[in-house]
């Protein structure tokens, strides 16, 4: 039998012990795939004495992930402590600086450093591979960069924050208000510590920025996505969506157009009958688009721990059986710095607005829509508790979503528009 | 730039020509993805003349696709001929005799051959990757030998037969009988020249045998397989199953029980709200389960030009980035002799008969199921234009197959059972 892969594992929260947790119960099943054995070298976290539902007392542990990574009995790190900085940074910098390859579960990390952890992997000859770090238990980087890697990748899309979808879902089915279902999200456990990351589409956005580099050759560009949270929808904007075949999901799109590299993460509406419109709760999706295949979808559990550790290790096995991929698919100094795209492909639009009930006022709010360029598919006003406002609903035609601004800043002249309308872009899908 | 992999393409079809297509369209981005330049050498066929939509007069003929795999400028043979003997086999075995790594599309050859030619492959240190042969587009073979390496597999399913899913999908969205559908799936040239590859759930039970071998470590065992094709399915079964909340699907599943391996295709109903209740046309699924990962659906185009070299493609890149995995993700000789399962797992079995319009008679029905052991969950007679026959549908507890045949032998004893009754499993999925 040749030699061990022997890991060390820097982080033993959920997913740190998911993976012990496996190699403990498939040694075998796991040395037959990968041809060598995989054993744990050592472990790492912040407590020691904590009970983790796993047995690592047979480990050596150091206190310092950094020495951890250094260790001349570790052969790869699995980086599992998150943050974008600090520890975690720190640790994957250890071991790619002593040639080591790297496994991480971590999206702001790679987000934020990709580019320059990517170089100096490749100038060391080591591998990061992070399958763990998009939709959790989908083999989705595997699926793009290898799967996928005879075709020109147009669109990637993506619902990839669980939390998110919960709330949506549980909003739609509960008919209860965000504020409320946020809330009992909170007390489920389900929310990051900061909940931004996850309602805000930080953390779905930092997953799309790194299947975007994949599908287009481009460097991470994090900063680039634009970013719109889940925060302002309304239980009447899921409930009208339903009524016209819709559903809201926060949807992540990348493509690459004739403006330029196109990401955006938001809250879309998508045909209630596609497979996007028809998954429901924690569950992450992710669709792609190329040349020659033509429509892929993927669908599985987006985190815990057995399909995040699941992820993982099929990264691990992949080391042991000597798979070498670059870790975006292509040499990092190839990577082209992408052109984000001005503005995005035009698209459908709804618009919900509180119209004041007085004679006229629909006509003003179209014809500011007309002037701005943007014409109307449907309207309608709809019923309503109050005697001096009305809401009403608007499909627009593909428009930009430039045009839509325009007029969206146009209405407050009109004397009619109550507050601030929520616009939502229908994505083709 | 490091030497290019030189394709030998034997079979210039659909397939072939479209990967000679993708070459041809994205030298950069390939050379890019795989570290080096991706060459066709050589290609054979048939015909020579003929216009296959593509220029391959730059590249070398050869008649003989045997001689194409011994060529000295061939690094890899791409077999896209077709068939599970003659030409297909022999340049396979040419081509893995002189050391010559192997990708095809082939699922017949594997399902019949795959054990030995794995042996053949790893003796000789080189490579057979199938990608094409399961699913078209869909990335399964690599999510379930990589992408899920870390998993104790508990279940595959599929349907993975484009065809026999559009027409079980027509017949129910335009209401019409089997053998009419059958005809116009003919006429638009949708089936195999033998139809029992399609219908008879034989080319979707190679795809099930070869997703098995992976799946559970065990040889391909394609005569294992339980084969049961659509042709019994009749408009009524459709609506009755619609009408309960299901959809018929042509089913694959392979799992491993206490009992043994059990593979088996037939149509099944499941509900029509999960994802394979809804897949609908020609478009495959794949959905597998894991102990760590819970359940991954696959989603995607299981034929047609572009899907399937760009499966043939993905393969061609791993090979060319030097991704080497055992045939069947783990040393060909260490697969397991697999135990068939001399029963399937229990199941809730839907059942139709035509019963005489006599009294008593769907009591008597009822008396030989209970004394053979199946209980009944709900039982309907419907309307009927015969006056002396009447339609019953029956569903059944979860109940073994062999008892509840046994209860259908037994129905003819009661002299009130016309014909032959259809009985289909209902998944649980």
């Amino acid at each position: 039998m040749p030699d061990p892969l022997r890991l060390g594992i820097a982080g033993l929260g959920t997913v740190g012990a998911g993976v012990a947790r496996i190699v403990a119960a498939h040694p075998d099943l796991i040395a037959a795939r990968a041809g060598r054995p995989v054993t744990i070298a050592a472990v790492s976290a912040r407590t020691r004495g904590k009970d983790r539902g796993v047995d690592l007392s047979a480990y050596p542990w150091e206190d310092d992930p950094v020495a951890l990574a250094r260790r001349n009995d570790v052969d790869v790190l699995v980086e599992l402590m998150g943050g974008e900085d600090g520890p975690a940074l720190a640790a994957v910098e250890a071991a790619l600086a002593a040639g080591k390859d790297v496994v991480t579960a971590n999206k702001a990390l790679l987000a934020h450093h990709g580019q320059r952890l990517a170089e100096t992997a490749e100038t060391a000859g080591a591998a990061i591979r992070f399958e763990a770090a998009v939709a959790g238990g989908i083999p989705v980087v595997k699926a793009l960069t290898e799967g996928l890697a005879g075709n020109r990748v147009t669109r990637v899309m993506g619902v990839m924050n669980g939390t998110c979808n919960y709330i949506l879902t549980r909003m739609e089915t509960a008919g209860l208000p965000y504020e409320e279902v946020f809330a009992e999200a909170d007390a489920l456990g389900y929310l990051e510590a900061d909940p931004q990351l996850d309602v805000g589409g930080i953390d779905a956005g930092h997953k799309l920025s790194l299947l975007a580099a994949i599908a287009f050759g481009t460097k991470v560009s994090f900063g680039a996505v634009e970013l719109e949270g889940i925060g302002r929808i309304a239980i009447e904007d899921i409930r009208q969506a339903a009524d016209m075949g819709y559903r809201i999901k926060l949807l992540g799109v990348a493509q690459m157009t004739g403006r330029g590299l196109e990401q955006r993460m938001s809250p879309c509406l998508v045909p209630a009958d596609s497979p996007l419109g028809q998954l429901q709760g924690g569950t992450n999706m992710v669709v792609i688009e190329g040349d020659s295949v033509g429509q892929i979808v993927l669908r599985g559990p987006g985190a815990g721990q057995g399909p995040t550790a699941s992820a993982v290790m099929a990264d691990v096995i992949d080391l042991a059986r000597g798979i070498r991929v670059p870790v975006f698919g292509r040499p990092a100094a190839s990577l082209a710095d992408p052109v984000p795209a001005k503005a995005a492909a035009p698209a459908s639009y709804y618009l919900r607005m509180t119209l004041m009930d007085k004679p006229g006022a629909l006509a003003k709010v179209a014809t500011v829509l007309g002037e701005a360029g943007v014409s109307i598919d449907r309207m309608r006003q709809y019923g309503h508790a109050e005697a001096d406002a009305a809401p009403v609903l608007i499909v627009t035609h593909k428009t930009m979503r430039e045009a839509l601004d325009h007029a969206i800043r146009g209405f407050a002249a009109t004397g009619v528009v109550v507050g601030q309308p929520v616009a939502l872009r229908i994505e083709d899908v």
